[in-house]
């Protein structure tokens, strides 16, 4: 049942997501995009088990149904006894019951959960989100304009928490890890994304309405289908459940040919007119422009930063002291022109990257602070527990490394900074799991890929892609410039080599084959060992070979006087060789959007006439980490405030005063609702009171100290439990009210 | 002389600069570029009048060495005695080296300093440069593929140099002030930027070679011709030197026919090849490109960040409880696709900026924490003093507010914490100068305009735009949106204000104009205060006026009963209207290579033998704030290092280690080229030294002491002498070398 590797739930919080950054890597194998877009909504498999077992059910019921009814039907005609007929009634009506009830269960089975819980998802995120929209934490962008799907822009508190993730992740990364963090233009020549495989292969396939010219995704047209029809559908048998699955399995692994037989046989139309559809053809993703005045040198905005770091390989090895292992890093803008951006902030047009490219000896994979996450335990889903149906579980980093399941102690080592760096921000460890890529989701060249996948409304999103690329994307630039990117392991004594060398006799194949003696001549040198091995053994028993040059298109004679080759033994002082590179790359706006979701919680009033909205992030992200309120419009208590505001400027706490006259209670919640973690309220000129936002606690402290203690608990030297069990206790119940 | 003003003295250092952000604020308002790119690389007249008398006294000179040559030979035909020939030829010679002294005088006025002034700058800048690419500060992008013109890299030091920069930006704007921070993406739909003038006027005019189709820079040949005609022929007189200086003095103001027509009159030929060249035309300054699949929707990369700000207006006024003033900033990219980049990192086609709007009521532009900066003196460069070839000033910025030099306190504040930011960086005061904007420069609404220009080898160079730019860019993007972007001043009590009333009476016009009564209508709702009283005053006189409606392009005979004027009483509860903006933006990119260059300096090896280089960064600045050393190589001391290294990553210090058997003074040089203010040397396990970069002066130190003491220093806390006062001095002689 292959089409069940990786199962697919199609429920309308399933997605097709596809990892901001480089899953790009995966299907530059392919000609087609079979990896792209893996869709890796994965379920258990008992789920599917009881899903095909009771449409199974269903149909047998069905039939049950209408082999009764027709009973019925007979027992009237041959106007059999009342008694009779009521009894069959009756069987039939529970038949009909029956019928009902598995229709429900298999309603709930296909919408991927029971279906409060599908509602009560949709109806958390349109809290969450109303409540991030009404206080810009983002804008749709050009809103005056009616905006443009796929571009939003971060309002004051978004662009916080984002400065602070991005903060971190630099404190976390670049300095704790003394990587080389480099800072190249967005605006990139062809040349170098023709080299990547951008230019040729960075597509999706698209369909128009041949009417209006509307352009759609055709793979998520055909998702949209097949979802419907599973869901919908419930008359449709155990069989075309199955095939519709089978489809949407595949849905990443068809050719555009596949694609649109499959959009004809399905008659799929346009969403919008149901007009006909055109066949699929691919879109490139990336954002087209020019550089200079003449038009000549197209260029592209970049569609990922990774690039930017390659291409500088050879300057940053020498900045190193020409030594490995090092590793460098960028944070920037990415482009992407998608066909039809779905999803918020999870699938947009521009977004920030974070990129480490850790450069290493592919014969030495060892971390030096490995030993240092070895004992973390987290949610990892391997390649096989994915194969096999099974969900992700709670696995020792070390042992997932030491059995092989993680291929490498660098890769294992970031895996595990991924997920210190992601929990520290405020993400639920029991909502995050790192999900190895199957077999057929990586590139041929990769050695292993993880994602780090964060649950949340819209299902399991990739937000950081950690993968072994081995040395695919330095070759690539070697080839295309002509500039060797490579490293080098000096012996500390020379060693002795046994070297093929395969010398073409130049005067006898001038003689030979005349104006085409260099096509032989290079293509005896560019002969592999195995190949040279067989021309030695067959010359020497043969005298003569068949040899074909490509670049003749066509077989020549070698004769033994015409090439020697031979083994010799060199002397080596150096191993040269193309590095190996490492590569976690974070999606910052979706590591963002499921902090807020993670974060968002709401709480009835204290008259409980409302729910209020609060996010709790960790003082580290929290946009604003503490407001400041007079109890009552009072200028002595307003020139308290500010004395408190300039020490917390001084300790460079970011905060803001409330001098409206507003019920504290209200100021309260419009600074929960911020995540703001800590309010001081000056309520007197001696002491103040601060209050943590989760707990509603307030502790009383005097205006000298009440920066330094805010600034002790949002810099991490000390809990709010500290705090707590320090100071004197504020017990006026009225305080959020 | 109009043409001297401002005065362009054309040496090989002057330049063309442009501000990086909104000098197109001033361009917008005129149809030609003549403000686009100011020529501000003002001299003193002094100068330019030295250099015209000299230019008369070499005329007169090269006269009288003609009349006297004239004279030698009349003598000698006319065979005068030898004594009397011999005087005429000394009498010549003398009159000779007049001629050629005047001649190198000329030369040295010419070059803008004397010709050893202008070498020396060269010379320091070719160090700079050469110091800053070899240690990766920054790089041509793409350099494998040879590299596209205008785009860079920042390296690891120069991006750290980036990071720390942005990171003051945001503490000392964002954070002290409160501002409001946005992020907006970079690609940008047309209707914003044609609405913001972008798409109409942000071009720059370009000619063609007629034969290869190379493009170039109108003006740049232009200019070019005439600085070297001005510099290396010194046979032309005080009368052609006149011209061209006034050609370069309005060389911004020329349209494309008049820059057409200068060119074919001087002969320019394409630079490269000698071709004919095409006549002007504009060429946009934007990367275009097209959003989403369809290609109908075109879009551009951002020019300025700005804009993303303005459209967000409505919303961040309610953000702020809908309270002015407040200010909005964004730190981003911009991008503008030069015809032909120079001048390394100041003209390139992709730029971090930082810019801040200030919105605020026109009525009061007053600021709060004006008094905080009143006090500041520093170079100012007023307009008068440029009209009339005086330099610039240090000013008390209060005096210069309170005089209306400056045109209101909030602009003088921005003046002024602007002023503070700058130096704080590392930016050397004296090389550091506010020039206003001279009224050809400024568009007709803006109220005033200051740079805060930095002198470095290429000249004083634009790095900060100060502007007033009063309501135009939101009127702008209401005009284009139909989203009325106002402010509202609520009355604490109604205020009676008179108001005009017009009532067109509909039927008597019906009866009158049939089917035109709706354009005679609105024509008569349109007049303005003046209109309506002249008309009611004539119909009152006459009973009967011609009245023009443009709608129809004719006069209409308007009776008494067909509308009623008069003025009314009305009660207002608030006063509505369009905020004025004041504009502070940072062209990050140039201040960063403005501080290399303040940096920069060289000082002898130990051994004399050679220039070390030296980056005399702040800590604040500093790519990386501590190097660790252990002094010769030995597990101990390495042990040692590592654990000072692990106390500074806790205190946030960025360091680097250095265990290579490199000579200590070897790697102090190392540290010293990448502006590493502190290094700790390891040369026992107790204590260590600590060396300060600038003064090579060093102390002794407890291993657990040592981050604390970098810390301290770094983060501000105490200063070096603090601290050379308090710990042992380290005098091993032989440390640096």
């Amino acid at each position: 049942m292959r089409f069940l590797i990786p199962l697919i739930y199609s429920s309308s919080t399933s997605g097709h997501y596809r990892i901001t950054s480089r899953l790009l890597s995966a299907y530059l194998t392919k000609p087609q995009r079979s990896t792209l877009h893996p869709s890796f909504n994965c379920q258990p498999p008992s789920m599917a088990a009881s899903e095909e077992s009771l449409r199974k059910a269903l149909a047998e019921k069905q039939s049950a149904v209408e082999a009764h009814g027709n009973a019925v039907r007979a027992l009237k005609a041959a106007k059999a006894s009342k008694s009779e007929i009521d009894a069959a009634i009756e069987a039939l009506n529970i038949l009909k019951l029956e019928k009902s009830s598995i229709e429900k269960q298999l309603q709930a089975a296909v919408s991927g959960s029971d279906g409060d819980g599908a509602l009560s998802r949709e109806a958390f995120r349109q809290a969450a989100v109303n409540t991030l929209e009404r206080r810009l934490f983002y804008i749709p962008s050009f809103k005056i304009y009616r905006g443009v799907a796929g571009l939003y822009d971060y309002g004051p508190p978004g662009c916080a928490v984002k400065s602070n993730v991005l903060a971190f992740w630099r404190q976390h990364f670049v300095l704790e890890e003394n990587m080389l963090e480099v800072d190249c233009p967005c605006v990139t020549p062809e040349v170098v994304l023709k080299a990547s495989g951008h230019v040729d292969k960075f597509t999706d396939l698209m369909v128009k309405d041949e009417k209006t010219g509307t352009c759609y995704r055709a793979d998520h047209l055909l998702k949209d289908f097949c979802n419907e029809k599973l869901q919908k559908d419930l008359t449709i048998g155990a069989q075309k459940a199955a095939e519709l699955k089978h489809v949407l399995a595949t849905l990443d692994d068809l050719s555009a040919e596949a694609l649109g037989a499959k959009i004809k046989e399905y008659g799929i139309t346009a969403p919008d007119t149901k007009n006909p559809l055109s066949d699929p053809y691919p879109f490139n993703l990336m954002f087209q422009t020019s550089i200079g005045p003449s038009g000549l040198s197209p260029g592209y905005m970049r569609p990922e930063t990774a690039q930017g770091i390659f291409v500088n390989f050879k300057d940053l090895y020498y900045y190193n002291g020409n030594k490995l292992p090092f590793a460098a890093a960028q944070i920037g803008q990415a482009f992407r022109n998608e066909i039809s951006p779905r999803q918020g902030l999870l699938r947009v047009r521009e977004f920030t990257l974070a990129e480490i490219e850790h450069f290493v000896d592919p014969e030495d994979k060892s971390h030096p602070k490995y030993s240092e996450v070895v004992d973390l335990e987290f949610l990892m889903f391997p390649r096989e527990e994915q194969m096999s149906g099974q969900s992700a579980k709670k696995i020792r980093l070390g042992d997932a490394v030491s059995k092989g399941t993680v291929n490498n102690e660098t890769l294992g080592y970031f895996i595990g900074r991924v997920y210190l760096f992601l929990t520290r921000l405020g993400i639920d460890k029991d909502r995050l799991r790192f999900r190895q890529h199957l077999a057929n989701e990586m590139a041929h060249y990769a050695a292993d890929c993880w994602d780090a996948e964060i649950e949340c409304s819209y299902g399991w999103i990739e937000c950081v892609g950690i993968a072994d690329r081995s040395a695919y994307d330095l070759r690539a630039h070697s080839d295309k410039s002509g500039v060797p990117l490579v490293a080098a392991e000096k012996f500390s004594e020379p060693r002795e080599v046994e070297k093929l060398v395969i010398a073409p006799v130049k005067k006898e194949l001038g003689l030979a084959f005349k104006g085409s003696q260099k096509n032989v001549v290079e293509a005896l040198e560019a002969m592999n060992e195995k190949e040279a091995l067989e021309m030695k053994a067959a010359l020497e028993s043969k005298g003569e070979v068949e040899f074909y040059v490509c670049t003749l298109g066509k077989n020549v004679p070698i004769k033994k006087n015409m090439v020697s080759i031979s083994k010799e033994k060199k002397k080596e002082h150096q191993r040269v060789f193309t590095p190996s590179v490492i590569e976690p790359s974070f999606g910052i706006g979706r590591i963002i959007y499921c902090l807020f979701e993670h974060s968002f919680y709401t709480r009835p009033s204290k008259a409980g006439d409302e729910q209020l909205n609060v996010f709790r992030f960790p003082p580290l992200v929290a946009p604003i980490k503490c407001t400041v309120f007079p109890l009552v419009q009072n200028q002595q208590y307003e020139d308290v405030a500010k004395v408190i505001s300039k020490s917390l400027t001084t300790a460079g706490i970011s905060h803001k005063i409330d001098i409206t006259g507003t019920s504290i209670g209200k100021r309260y919640a419009r600074t929960d609702e911020l995540g703001v973690p800590f309010a001081i309220t000056v309520d007197s000129t001696k002491d103040v009171t601060i209050r943590e936002r989760d707990s509603k606690l307030q502790v009383r402290v005097s205006v000298e100290e009440a920066a330094l203690v805010v600034k002790s608990v949002t810099d991490g030297l000390r809990t709010w439990e500290d705090v707590w069990e320090k100071y004197p206790h504020h017990t006026s119940g009225s305080a959020d009210d």
